[in-house]
């Protein structure tokens, strides 16, 4: 089958390390655009401006995004507006009602959608879930804890008003905990720790119902924790490495890994949601990283700098 | 028509002032049980425990609830198992995943919730909405400032973590808002003022898309503030007082007003919701404001005592 064109838009460093190599491996994509200020993708045509793209380029029906939150809006509804699809990096967007406002314009051009959460993709994510169907849960505690200076190098615009702070990888975590979990859950409490001179948090210890807690924080030096444990009626399960690793009683279960990568996974879902004409815009992990923002108390922290 | 039994939980300031009088008046209503730690109703059967009045009253259909927002939740699941109607003051809890999950569980016990927003009741809300369908909106701006003392007088949890702080009357200004305006709107940015002694905004400044913008102060002494007005391509429309009085071009506008009160009106539209089966719960006033929490800038102002 011909693979379908696709246009990058942001090529900063999410585009460079996850997308363009799996775009380049796809067997349902071909990169055949970029839009950015000053990235671009050897032998791939680019465009400064993603209006030009979608004029220009009227054979390129699927349009993937990795902008930071704050400017992803106009960039999203232009390429719906085109009557292109579009897929979104993580989180989809600064605010509900935006994301809510595309999915709408999404349905009303007869597009598809998707809001995509890499970390679902880990391989053990899948197996974990199976794992919990039917259980019942005692207990659960996220630990995610980065160095945001490692993974987010001089990126002020995550300390931003809007640019999320440690909520950033702490969505990541939330949105494995969404997927996994055989009941929904939601937030009773949440402490965000501001540095001084920032407006978005660099540590958040929340309170989710069921028993489930989570760390979140981007001050982690040396060996870096992406881990969660629930302690249920069939025993202890882990999931560790950021969703790669599903350990049953300390033991290390088999037969969990699915084969691909998360990037690679991401591309190929979206390759069927565009077949069958639809849309996967689970926002639920979106909505419990709004709820700490309005339920939880601040704290103000050291300064931070890069 | 024989008039159906109902519960009123948390007897405070909002319960005696509105749900009381609205419910005596009812054509629908029977206030047939209370549920306070310390409040009753002369007359009426008073319980402290809710569960104790679910377990006694089973003829009572259906249960408002008064509480602030933190306490609600474990309330409304109560109600919900117990397979009774529910009807929720606003906001219909501290945060969205909760309110989504009490909406799931109406639907999985066949019940119907409410999650009501008095100031779309106010006497000339709908005659702006039909004012404004179809006409182009220019420009819009929100001014909502009230005497905090005045209103709550030492209600020292309207400041604490998920108090909810000066949104508690701005969220009567998006419930309008997101009734009246032709389509949808979201946050574009925002900016929050802390007292430094608070962990809720004593007032805050929103920029919407479509050119709205909002103004909510908690410290207006003298005259108070609830006005919204709207530059269109037919002149100008401003409503005032809460949603009680509709201008166009700086003149009233005539045969505008519903003669109900908010409260009596939204007791007859829960009326109509149980004998539908039906339910409502637009939570859009309450997605813009996690949103400002997540997108706004946090200032640290002056300490507020009452």
């Amino acid at each position: 089958m011909a693979r379908e064109k696709l246009a990058l838009v942001g090529i900063g460093k999410i585009a460079t390390d996850q997308h363009v190599p799996a775009l380049a491996d796809s067997p349902d994509w071909e990169l055949a655009a970029t839009v950015s200020r000053h990235g671009t993708v050897s032998g791939v045509e680019a465009f400064t401006d993603i209006g030009d793209m979608l004029a220009a380029r009227p054979g390129i029906g699927t349009v993937s995004l990795c902008l930071p939150p704050v400017p992803r809006f106009a960039a999203a509804q232009a390429v719906l507006r085109a009557g292109r699809n579009l897929m979104l990096e993580k989180p989809p967007g600064a605010t509900l009602a935006e994301v809510h406002a595309l999915h709408d314009l999404a349905r009303a051009h007869g597009v598809s959608i998707f809001a995509t959460w890499h970390s679902r993709m880990a391989h053990a994510v899948g197996a974990a879930k199976r794992w919990l169907a039917g259980r019942s849960i005692h207990e659960g505690r996220i630990i995610w804890r980065e160095d945001v200076r490692k993974w987010h190098p001089g990126q002020d615009w995550i300390f931003e008003a809007g640019g999320m702070g440690v909520f950033d990888p702490g969505i990541n975590a939330l949105s494995i905990l969404t997927e996994i979990l055989p009941a929904p859950v939601h937030l009773t409490g949440a402490e965000l720790d501001f540095p001084a001179n920032r407006q978005a948090p660099i540590a958040a210890r929340l309170d989710l119902s069921g028993g489930i807690s989570a760390d979140f924080d981007f001050r982690q030096e040396g060996p870096q924790t992406w881990d969660m444990e629930f302690a249920t009626d069939a025993g202890l399960m882990a999931l560790r490495m950021g969703g790669n690793i599903l350990e049953i009683d300390g033991q290390r279960a088999e037969g969990q890994d699915s084969i691909m990568g998360e990037y690679p996974a991401l591309y190929a879902r979206m390759a069927e949601l565009v077949r069958g004409v639809a849309s996967d815009m689970d926002l639920s992990p979106m909505v419990l990283v709004a709820d700490a923002f309005t339920l939880g108390r601040r704290n103000i922290v050291e300064t931070f700098e890069f």
